[in-house]
């Protein structure tokens, strides 16, 4: 048989990529191989059933389902998920006002075992969108501020190109060029970018903050089909029971 | 700042999983990040554009187009790869019959740089899967044989319940178990698994032996949609100048 080298390989963690097949959505697990604690990056509520049996398969205890932002396209699952393991703590940022556990802000950490994921505030899409950080992976969260060889829409919630430009070019495009990209959707099938990659070859962010406002406010994109539904269920972590008392405030 | 461990991320080699919505294919790009040379497992020919274009940006060379089997659900993009990079030779395995560059067997290794992939012989979905196995990174690439909680149909083309059990037992279940499982297919919007993982959570296959055949027996699968237009255009590398010739035959 052959050679095996087990030091190369990094077993210090687990990362796994979930694609939601409706809305192109990305839900990222992350967990300490050692303790055992595990975070779920912008869960979907269509899918909270196959991330739980995951994380029941992996023998996960999973401490925090973590939104990027309260999301236009779909149901998150934050709600569903607590539901269903109790000591998960649901996470959104502060100046989103959406109901939450914790409310994030920039530099804050949200800490699973051994390691340490880096708030960054990326507003543009919307003013309560954070980036997550993974330093000692090389890896960065995005949500829709940064999309490979794209970025979110910035003509609905408080969304504005230039805020987008300046958060994008002062958190992310600053981070090592080798970190890896995890968006929270593509719609093209590809899993991950790289920061130096973006920095060439993002076809609107790689522009200056002129041309980047120009192209953005000339997009002309349809009205999101799910938001009437999806942005009162979010702004309470996704309970169905509290949309009523939601949509009516 | 923040505290960065450089020596952690290993980034010697780059591996970008690819998706096509249509089909739920998956493409898989390997290169050796210091000599550029790349590998394209199972590329789909609707992708062709998006994958090109990918291996153009991150300056590679794509030294090969490798087949785990003949599909039945989508057409290989071997062909219209060559078209785009003459330097790419087509792969499969030899007991397929289809037509490539260079016919593969068991025990084969396929290089690209500094690494390699072993070549195993996994029949049963059909005579010609091939897994291949990457030792060094801890990596299988599992084609029909092994998907994510299932496994391939074995009720046409040269498909046998009894082969393939033999074949994922003792080519796969055998490697060790934190070795990543990256399959042809998902359905389910799960892009990795682990052979420990499938070893015991694998609803079909961590069965005895007369159980599966039973399961994989009484399946009731339709007759794969595309199946007449995939087979013929896969049997000469997906290039479609070739199919009239290939279909009459
Ligand atoms: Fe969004
Ligand atoms: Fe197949």
């Amino acid at each position: 048989t052959r050679a095996f080298h087990p030091g190369i390989t990094d077993d210090s963690f687990i990362f796994r990529q979930l694609l939601d097949y409706k809305s192109y959505t990305y839900t990222y697990l992350l967990a300490d191989s050692t303790t055992n604690e595990a975070i779920l990056i912008d869960p979907v509520i269509e899918t909270v059933e196959r991330d739980y049996r995951i994380i029941q398969e992996l023998g996960l205890k999973l401490i925090a389902a973590v939104n990027t932002h309260v999301h236009a396209d779909h149901v998150t699952g934050s709600g569903e998920m607590k539901r269903r393991v109790p000591s998960c703590k649901s996470m959104i940022a502060e100046v989103s006002k959406a109901k939450a556990d914790l409310k994030l802000k920039a530099k804050d950490s949200i800490k699973f075992g051994q390691f340490e994921l880096e708030v960054r505030s990326t507003p543009g899409h919307t003013n309560g969108c954070l980036s997550y950080v993974w330093h000692e992976k090389g890896m960065v969260f995005t949500g829709d501020a940064l999309l490979i060889r794209g970025c979110g829409r910035t003509d609905f919630q408080e969304g504005s190109a230039a805020v987008l430009y300046d958060s994008v070019h002062t958190q992310i495009f600053s981070l090592p060029q080798h970190f890896k990209v995890f968006p929270a959707h593509d719609y093209t099938g590809q899993t991950m970018s790289t920061v130096g990659e973006e920095i060439k070859f993002n076809p609107r962010l790689r522009r200056s903050k002129s041309e980047f406002t120009d192209i953005m406010n000339n997009l002309k994109l349809p009205y999101p089909k799910q938001i009437d539904k999806a942005l009162p269920a979010n702004m309470v972590c996704g309970i169905y029971d509290d949309i009523s008392t939601a949509s009516s405030v």
